[in-house]
């Protein structure tokens, strides 16, 4: 059968045009990193993970939170104290002292009075971003925030006095109110300029408490979003690290009821029974690997793209874009 | 005593100079709200009130959620159907069924046999977006985002080729990868393009929960978030209201264990005694009024500046900006 040339074009063109009976619908993000090939996992290193236990709920069920440290060049001063700290077992007793709705849940000594270990780190205030340059070509920007940066770069190139002139509060990222640019580096999300890059608040990051500036914290005192980002609090607070297991052991917590959502009495603390680096978790205690997937293959690439415009059977219309937040790296037990 | 020139400079620029002894430190947004002068503030009318009563605690605590409903034109269709199933008490007895972390709570009949009243809407998909015409000039952007839209405007009249050759994907707004603008408009944070309007996913909205289109829901099956804005659900569900008293006794529920969070036992239900419109309560039990402040008053502009631009004392580094969730509409109970 001859398909006169018109009529081919017209399929080609007609979007309306009724699906093949075999095709599949679009799958979604989680279908996505469900067939990811193993090569797409990165293995987590146990020396980066800080394992904190609670006390158990009121039905004896145990509460376990698994916290992934960020690797260097972020934070390291803080999290260099954190690991003293935990080998000092010096987290063991402390409690969650605060638990504010849709903002954060923070832990640590609530009497305030509990010695530090000696020779922690008093880190800068400049520590909050890393000097590290960003290249703009990097294969690690995800695919459609790279679109946005070429179609820029070529809009600065064509233009150069359109965007010279705009004024400073201008943001030519066409993506972020917070910051010049924001893409997942090495796994993890993060804002940058030119000339510094810096982790970002989502939900589940864990950062360190500190008292008014120039006090950037030990260590001591930690905390992890349980809400809508706080992304005012990036370059204002260090963050180290993110929950990647047991998270709704902190964001189901009642919320505290006094100012800034602190517990009221010492009987509404949750008790934290320790607080160590699972390298360090004897051998005979199982405890699983993790994996987060390299955010540099073409898996993350698809659910980037996924995330961004849903296409499975539930959504009608795709968003045309996500904020950072809304991309999560996929971690999870390792697998196999 | 006569100052050096020399020195007078040095003084000026010496960012570390001590503050003038009398110099008040810059309002937190909590304080700009609250030194808000009564005229600033509107109250909401207990016919747009949704009370939701869940069964008492462990500790024998009651739950109670309010909600308030947008108003017409933003799905005027499903929010009738709401008012129809308070009246006709069909939620009283259903149940919370679903609490998945860093998305939704959801609730309404988990038999899913329940008969609805006679004389529901369908509403059509089309209503997920109201074509209302945004006026650019209106009052009601808020003061940083109506900078920045003038700011588009002027490049778009300087060099209109430029953004007329940015591929379609490229979003011109400068501030949301979601939509062409977003903005608070009547107390309500909303995104439009230059032919529709709709209420977008923040923390606390609520939206009509819904089987594959081309079924809309009836309002039989709510939910609310209580995570990261899940922006990639706007125009996809319909939004009808926003939880503005009571969201901790659904966002600390404990998370289902099932597949999107669903609840894997009955007994994980939490029962919802009643619904009702606030005006139904008898006026011998005394409700609440409340109030939220009115979006284009001055003290909304300074308190959403404030929000983009921390410079209360903990802050050192302002963000100079904020996404359109991080500026939650103040809501509160009246006052005097």
């Amino acid at each position: 059968m001859t398909i006169p040339k018109a009529a081919l074009i017209a399929l080609v063109l007609t979007a309306a045009a009724p699906a093949p009976p075999a095709q599949t619908p679009a799958p979604a993000p989680s279908e996505i990193v469900a067939a990811a090939p193993a090569s797409d996992w990165v293995t987590i290193d146990p020396k980066d993970l800080l394992v904190m236990d609670l006390a158990p709920d009121a039905k004896a069920r145990p509460r376990r939170v698994v916290i992934q440290l960020m690797p260097p060049p972020f934070s390291a001063g803080w999290i260099g104290n954190i690991r003293k700290l935990a080998a000092a077992h010096w987290y063991d007793g402390t409690s969650i002292n605060r638990v504010q709705d849709n903002y954060v849940v923070q832990w640590g000594d609530a009497t305030e009075k509990k010695v530090l270990p000696e020779g922690l780190a008093v880190v800068p205030e400049s520590e909050y971003a890393s000097s590290l340059q960003i290249n703009p070509n990097s294969a690690n920007l995800i695919a459609f925030k790279r679109r946005m940066v070429k179609q820029m770069r070529a809009l600065r190139a064509a233009h150069p006095e359109v965007l010279a002139n705009l004024p400073p509060e201008v943001n030519p990222s066409m993506i972020d109110p917070y910051a010049l640019m924001t893409f997942l580096d090495g796994g993890w999300p993060v804002a940058g300029d030119m000339s510094a890059i810096w982790p970002v608040h989502c939900y589940g990051m864990v950062g360190v408490g500190r008292n008014l500036s120039p006090d950037t914290g030990s260590g001591a005192e930690l905390y992890t979003v349980i809400g809508h980002a706080p992304r005012h609090l990036d370059r204002n607070v260090a963050l180290v690290g993110r929950v990647i297991e047991g998270i709704e052991n902190l964001s189901s917590l009642p919320r505290g009821t006094e100012a800034l959502g602190f517990y009221k009495t010492a009987e509404e603390r949750v008790p934290i029974l320790s607080v160590q680096i699972a390298s360090d978790i004897p051998t005979d205690k199982a405890f699983p690997r993790y994996e987060y997937m390299n955010t540099e293959s073409a898996t993350f690439a698809k659910y980037a793209d996924a995330r961004a415009n849903r296409r499975d059977p539930f959504f009608i219309k795709p968003a045309g874009g996500a904020d950072i937040c809304n991309i999560p790296v996929p971690v999870r037990r390792k697998q196999g």
